[in-house]
């Protein structure tokens, strides 16, 4: 892999930033504008992100970070685990980011009019801006969303050093979530969920399912984390189902500040989220133009545990969680359809992955054979399967199970679809998704006042 | 190394363990009593923390984190950067007892009396804790703490895995220090500090430094973090030495507390720091019980690193900056006496560390041999410290300076007290520090009228 930029890309990176600190610093005239420095944020994101995965290819491959891929004739070696790259870029712009959001109340705690030098009274100073009213909670929840995701940046690092087994790595993204949980415990404590027009006689308006609530908030962690890890393995897709996601959620955030006439109760958290996603789409640009077919680097776990928990606690914080399994909905049929395997009811090998045909240059589905015949009713299961058109199975001359294709969203595609190559396959699976969220969102607002005295749009 | 614990250690880890729980489940009944809460997890962090580093030894060492111990006459090669371990931990730790100095003002915003179920009005619920006077900027400067700790951990172990530039390492505490600085920056922004009297006609009570102050707070943190780096070389030397550090900050912390007949105003802030020492003190000690003389385990950078950064969030956030700069005088001393081989104004050789002598197993002060001779006035300068018996200088029969014991206080110490074993060599460094610390603090308490109109004491 080439570990310098080339000239062009070099003056594009360097002017995209001079651009954005440019946006920067005349933001910093007005009311801070946190919106526009998001942006500019979020294309200095991308710039260093782009810059870092070339400089510092090498020094992981040197760390034993590298791996080969299994879906392309000549296998070299590439950099693993550039995700974490990625993430640290990431946290610290949305560290630098905090003052933005909160620039207005600064201004309002000083004497005004941007003179910041000049302080009233020598006892405000002392106790600081407390007599304010500051955002105080808004800054909490904000702190507790980037505590969350350096929990989850420091836990996939862990994980793609020392390979922590599956059955353990499914709970990292819930050890991560407990310092955004504790903040939330300890800030806020609401644990009321809005109970559904049809069930209120029985449950009342509001149900406080007290600690369940934050059991729901860790297993959407869990699940929003882990669902990207499993739909996985060709050239790119974690990251452009990421993206996909990401930009539905904005999608939606720019659905409450922009169409809705008046200021909209929920404009406060919509921002929030957009505030976290934007810096999230720049980085994620970056690595999916080195991780795009023909890869020349790979992402690693650490950077799908982070993008789900950024969903997670966009969502949560955000105040939008429901939404978000709406968008996860592939990810959640992938999880599903994968279960058989996963739980080993079926025979799973150690790589579901499609298998590249070297004659065609094309993807072809990758199938578990069977050495011991199946038992009868799980036989019968995957025949149902195969008539529905939801599996592909080879059946020797007795009428047995002889190997099914894997239980993967992405092996599902390619029997349906026949071989192709593995862009095509990308770009196929990733128009689905979009199209399941576009449709999950319309539902959502839509359908919403079937279930719920109004919609909150 | 041993990678089991032996079945006296597991009985004692997991008695410790469950008195520990026992206590906090106690805490609970009360008012939360957060100090006695935040002992039992002091205790805790060291149970995990000790079984841990024994646990993980092994898959450090399979991932390339090993090391040969220079000081030993038989060199095997033992785990290296089990900091790592410690302030993962650490973190852990400090992450879930957020609560506890905080259940005070929760139970107050619920019902009260301990009856958390029942909230009083839904409007209060819908706004959370708000309308209370809960103190969230104390929440927002303890979760900035853990951001700045958190990210000096990703940090360092970045750097051990993958040997950064000694120029560009000195700033990583300076760039952990950011998200403190930041949140410092939004949330109080007091940037005044108290001027000593005999300057006050000059300069006023109160002089605001503005940026300098944060320029202050970056450099203290480089300062912490590095001095401890340097001070290293020898088994137990770094743990050790911050375990001093934090034990007399513990005791000043104990003289607001305990001594000062009436709730003092400083209360708060030193009950902020020993929640933020206490669990240090724990993982500390589990690590020095294995990188104690003869080591089993190494430390690495991460751990001076991230000690350094628990003393300078500590006294900055707990308003005790210029004591904690007292505290670190051995580590200043050994700084500036370094700074001729570090700035290269003398020939400086890649490792520093004392040298084993195989015959008689004690360690002697190594030695930087010049081969060019040295320039007049350094080579002047030179002798003069020798006969200050401030360094030992090896002259040949011309006069001109062949060798001197390279410029470090471990050095020093086997010139000024002859060749040692190495745990009597760290004992006596250790010694001298308890005793200068000591001596500062008592400086600072009685002789701080002199040059400010109170003792704040």
């Amino acid at each position: 892999m080439a570990t310098r930029l080339s000239r062009t890309e070099s003056y594009s990176l360097l002017a995209l930033s001079l651009a954005c600190f440019g946006i920067l610093a005349n933001t910093l005239q007005g009311e801070g504008e946190p919106l526009i420095a998001s942006i500019a944020f979020s294309g200095l994101a991308f710039s260093f992100c782009y810059a870092l995965i070339r400089w510092l290819g090498n020094a992981f491959m040197h760390r034993g970070f590298k791996g080969k891929d299994l879906c392309k004739l000549k296998q070299t070696e590439i950099p693993e685990t550039m995700g974490a790259v990625c993430a640290m870029v990431y946290l610290s712009i949305i560290v630098v980011f905090i003052p933005w959001p909160f620039y207005k109340d600064i201004v309002a705690a000083t004497s005004g009019g941007g003179n910041r030098d000049v302080m009233k009274e020598i006892e405000q100073v002392e106790t600081g801006r407390l007599l304010h009213r500051f955002p105080h909670n808004k800054l909490a929840s904000y702190l507790s969303a980037i505590l969350s995701l350096q929990c989850i940046v420091l836990l996939g690092i862990g994980d793609d050093l020392f390979d922590i087994r599956w059955r353990h790595k499914v709970f990292i993204p819930a050890i991560a979530a407990i310092p955004m949980l504790i903040v939330y415990f300890v800030d806020f404590g609401v644990t009321q969920m809005v109970v559904p027009t049809p069930l209120r006689p029985y449950l009342g308006e509001l149900l406080d399912i007290g600690w369940l609530y934050y059991v729901y908030m860790a297993l959407l962690s869990i699940f929003s984390s882990n669902s990207i890890n499993i739909l996985a393995g060709i050239n790119g897709i974690e990251v452009a189902q990421s993206l996909v996601i990401a930009l539905l959620i904005v999608f939606n955030d720019c659905l409450y500040l922009f169409v809705t006439p008046y200021p909209h109760p929920a404009t406060d958290s919509h921002l929030f989220s957009l505030y976290l996603l934007l810096p999230f789409i720049g980085v994620s640009l970056a690595l999916l133009m080195h991780n795009w077919y023909p890869a020349k680097v790979f992402v690693g776990d650490t950077y799908c545990y982070f993008a789900g928990m950024v969903f997670a606690v966009d969502g949560i914080l955000g105040h939008f969680s429901k939404t978000l399994i709406l968008l996860l909905l592939p990810q959640g049929f992938n999880f599903i359809y994968s279960a058989p395997q996963l739980f080993h009811l079926v025979p799973c090998p150690r790589h579901r992955l499609p298998h590249l045909n070297p004659r065609t240059g094309l993807l072809e589905c990758s199938r578990a054979e069977f050495k011991k015949p199946l038992t009868r009713p799980i036989a019968e299961s995957l025949k149902l399967l195969h008539r529905l058109r939801m599996l592909d199975v080879e059946v020797d001359k007795e009428g047995t199970v002889v190997s099914c294709s894997n239980f993967t969203i992405i092996n599902l595609w390619l029997v349906w679809f026949g071989p192709m190559r593995e862009d095509q396959l990308a770009l196929g699976l990733l128009g689905f998704q979009t199209a399941v969220g576009l449709m999950g969102l319309f539902i959502r607002h839509r359908m919403a006042l079937l279930v719920f005295t109004q919609d909150n749009l």
